[in-house]
């Protein structure tokens, strides 16, 4: 028998206690200033319908679902059914179920893994209209999963942190969101960082004037994207593949990456309906995002795109001088919502990417020194004591203190060493024949105060902590 | 085209704000009791590989875990497999890959679910060995998936606290961790509950003593484990489905239903190495126990037998009068680790049903009155004002006030009932024409203050804040 496989599966992550309590830090205080926003806290299931996921998230989105396997009977049957299906010609594996080219994946599962927040969300409010105020605001911290090749920095589980208004258009939460998200990053140590501001109306108009047809706008919005990553020349390749002429590409990419202000902006898409109406809301999101945290850090960029099909105006993205991806970014999405429901709605939201976050912040050493410290261990020498330690210790708790009570008989010098390492403040120990009696050890000065009784212990305790 | 579907997936729950909240506040409860105690939080992927959860939870658990289909090109070779597979006569759907049985699943999915915190606890304590203290006392507080049919207080998709101590086989650990959940409990509210506390060893030596075969005895311990459930003569007709004698049966059933103290289970089984030394472990505990918020509510019970076949040593289950299932539960489960390693270790855990917790307190009215309540709603009545309301929100909440701005222009009055329907304390608005000034409605007393300056308004909700 080799040895047993105990590594998490693939491109997940097991968190031992210290980074646990890294992660709960930047959680925390993430959903603290979301609550100080009146933002709301919602969470929804792990798995989803298939139906609820697949078709919001692009070709590729819907290939990188994790599909849960049916169960019993109708497993037997949809084996039957798929390994039938795989014999057509041209048989796809991932596709979408009742689409004109299913996918053998869609016979063999009922339901997903969450892919991001937003389409469980568009989900939740469509199905609760009644019970959820008509202006909800609301903020999401959980697991998503995709079935990616993991890499550097990519996971196939990894958290987000999303925060979005239902059923308002006004530009005011647009503000409020960038707003929201900068005093996340500026509590949590960032400083450097920049909120990118597109609008997707914007970017359509000026494909429009650089003759881009309507139906390949979605695709061209895909490339642009890219630009960070693959350049104006492999944006422009990107184009050719989809059909666009090499002068429609060039009018397109030069007007996007030009030094370009939102006057030059506007003159150039002007006649376009979808242009003005963008730039009069670029102009006012930058105005209002001027009274909230985002102020100097929100800017005009209409070189981005975003990735996802979803959204329909604002755009933004957090980025830093020095971090290759971002570190969080949204935008309007004021048709999903209507994929749930015959009556659409506006909707808005930002999302932190809390993976990126804590990278940066373990470079930087952005995080306090000590997180969750506790306050004592506490062991006995002989097991005659151990009634005696649990007593004690229930004592220290009950005022306050964070003891770790020892199961084990240990040395007075090996309790020391291990607090020591484990930076305590206090090693407490029993030894037998002084009823009642504890010595104490304090790291910072590494004095023993000898059998105390348990008053004097927690009098002692209290002089020296130096909890915050 | 119908109305979109817009339920969670079956089993599966949304959780809108409020029940987030009392979620989140019975969890923050829990967890600070857990951290005063010395655990440390653990956590562990969703997806674990199938080969970790197999085989650990019997065959009806092996059942409950959903499987992850495999992706791509080993899709479409698992679905020619699983095919060819059926085929065969009395092929199975379920069943444990690389065992004489192969089901279906497993030629189909690579993953499962997390089915409980137990299993992935032991990969972890095996795998980073030299990462983490010999002893190892910590706390996961996450989500498992069981495939299970879903009826009242039924759920395929539930929250589970446990905490465990690995590597130690001090009976101190058993009473450290039965005082850590009587206490998150009391601090919760409840107050009649009961441990109940057995041996597996020692429910081994009664059946020895009844004359029980070795191979029988998995067996008779999943039989008795439903005597609450089906009652004396159910036990006795399964005990007999596995071919057990009725005279053996009438034996056991009459031990361990038996008026029972340890002083007369340690008579019944003295002669057995494995009862002796339960009867002294038991002891142990139930002496050690009074040192802790155990005290005066653990208590020998001999028909206790829990249902999962990890169990070794000492098992608890936490009741309650008027419940029908546990409030929580574990045990000692010294052999899981040595699954995932050569090196066997002593462990014991205990884990708290936050679902049932939930639905308990629900009814009892457990929950403090205002949990994360806002403390302002604030809007303009004119769209001019919507920079000045971006500015005394951040003002407000830099003051550390949870302040909820609204989107939209709303008249005084509607604001006012907004907040008054969600009791929160003040209403604030502004009004166009008085610059830098605002309205402020208190709930408490009904009245309004009206255009004052922001400084005036901080001043105002300083004065009246109620909040604890």
């Amino acid at each position: 028998m080799g040895k047993p496989i105990t590594q998490p599966s693939k491109g997940c992550r097991d968190f031992l206690p210290p980074e646990v309590k890294k992660r709960e830090y930047v959680i925390g205080v993430i959903r603290e200033i979301f609550e100080a926003h009146g933002f709301e806290p919602l969470q929804t299931p792990a798995l989803e319908r298939l139906d609820t996921l697949l078709g919001k998230y692009g070709e590729e989105g819907d290939q990188l679902i994790f599909k849960v396997l049916l169960r019993g009977q109708p497993l037997v049957e949809g084996i039957r059914a798929a390994a039938e299906h795989l014999q057509k010609p041209g048989a796809l594996v991932s596709g979408r179920s009742g689409e004109t080219a299913p996918g053998a994946e869609t016979l063999l599962a009922d339901m997903g893994l969450r892919y991001d927040q937003t389409a469980p969300l568009a989900r939740v409010y469509a199905g609760y209209a009644g019970k959820l105020p008509q202006i909800f605001k609301c903020y999401q911290i959980q697991p998503v999963w995709r079935a990616d090749t993991p890499g550097k920095g990519r996971f196939r589980e990894f958290y987000q942190c999303d925060v979005d208004v239902m059923g308002s258009s006004s530009k005011l939460t647009e503000a409020e969101l960038t707003g929201a998200a900068s005093e996340c990053l500026l509590k949590l140590g960032f400083q450097d960082f920049a909120v990118r501001l597109n609008h997707r109306g914007l970017l359509r108009a000026l494909m429009r004037s650089a003759a881009v047809s309507p139906a390949q706008e979605n695709a061209a919005i895909t490339a642009v994207d890219k630009l960070d990553k693959i350049g104006a020349e492999g944006v422009a390749a990107e184009l050719a593949a989809h059909g666009i002429a090499a002068e429609t590409s060039c009018a397109l990419i030069a007007s996007i990456t030009q030094e370009m202000t939102l006057d030059r902006a506007e003159s150039l898409v002007a006649q376009f309906e979808i242009g003005a109406g963008a730039i009069s809301e670029l102009r006012s999101v930058l105005q209002l995002a001027e009274a909230t945290r985002a102020a100097g850090r929100i800017r005009f960029d209409p070189t981005l795109a975003r990735g996802l099909d979803y959204y329909t105006g604002c755009i933004f993205e957090i980025v830093s001088p020095g971090i290759a991806s971002s570190l969080g970014g949204g935008g309007r999405y004021d048709d999903l919502i209507g994929m749930f429901s015959h009556k659409s709605a506006p909707a808005c939201g930002i999302s932190l990417g809390l993976e990126r976050i804590l990278a940066v912040m373990e470079e930087r050493g952005l995080f306090p020194a000590s997180l969750g410290n506790l306050d004592a261990v506490l062991a006995f020498v002989d097991e005659a004591d151990q009634r005696a330690a649990l007593s004690l210790a229930g004592i220290l708790r009950a005022e306050g203190f964070r003891v770790d009570l020892r199961p084990q008989p240990v040395s007075p010098g090996k309790l020391r060493k291990y607090a020591d390492e484990r930076r305590v403040s206090f090693a407490v120990w029993l030894e037998s024949g002084a009823l009642d009696c504890a010595s104490i050890w304090r790291r910072d000065d590494g004095k023993t105060a000898a059998e105390l009784n348990f008053e004097k212990v927690i009098e002692f305790m209290r002089d020296h902590a130096a909890r915050k």
